[in-house]
């Protein structure tokens, strides 16, 4: 892994640039060109019932689909704005201990309609799901939709 | 406003149980009987786009709905866990600077409903709306739907 592979860029931005990420002590662990991976302990992330807060499971949530585009779109030498503009949550039961989401890329048309509408209106949405796991079990379903402004390329679209 | 007043006990509860609201500077600054406020300083929740985290957002939306439970059951004298089970959030545009949740208070008949199960079933569920606000205008609307299970009460229910 170089300082400038996707992964080690992420983890960059995220520090760099969403501070409240550093608290929760929020990682990108792993990208496999596929399935994305952020992780966080338990410790910084507790509610009054000792398991995880809600807001940290979002969190973590909403930004795996952020990273993973993020991703995508270095991938591709693109800058971009990225945001989630919706998000649903279930919280299918308490998180105990560390915690980790994986969002996955989506079908291969979903992503290649996603990036020509991107080159050719500038700005494109998309939705993702992300599931959060404790080291047992799913424990949050999150879907959120993103929206993505095109600000320049290493190369023309 | 006595240390034990709802407030003051809830912000002692978010303190203490709730770490990450500390990072985040999430306080309750005001309970009138019926709308509850939990305010949150801009820096430590900024994102990239240096406007707030879409995860922040979500985090003093959701609190605020939990927020509002717990005064409501220390107003009445009872324990219990709260806990949010879904949550709809839709981010109406980016929030600049500072800013505020509110979640008010259900009509009666909800709330009066909601705590007649609570007293019967020892558990209860009940949907709470919140919107966020920067100094300017609102910015987020978020839906959640809350859990509450019976731990004991001052007096009998």
């Amino acid at each position: 892994m170089t300082d400038t592979d996707p992964l080690s860029l992420l983890n960059s931005t995220l520090e760099r640039c969403i501070p409240i990420t550093r608290a929760m002590g929020i990682t990108a662990d792993s990208y496999d060109g596929n399935r994305l991976r952020l992780s966080a302990p338990a410790s910084p992330n507790l509610n009054d019932k000792l398991t995880t807060f809600a807001g940290s499971s979002y969190s973590i949530a909403a930004l795996s689909g952020w990273s993973l585009l993020y991703v995508k779109l270095v991938e591709r030498g693109i800058d971009a704005d990225i945001a989630v503009y919706k998000g649903e949550i279930n919280y299918i039961k308490p998180a105990k201990g560390d915690f980790f989401a994986i969002c996955a890329t989506p079908e291969p048309e979903f992503i290649e309609d996603f990036f020509g509408t991107l080159a050719t209106r500038k700005k494109a949405k998309i939705t993702l799901n992300v599931v959060v796991y404790d080291a047992e079990s799913p424990v949050v379903d999150f879907t959120g939709k993103y929206s993505v402004r095109y600000l320049g390329s290493e190369q023309l679209l």
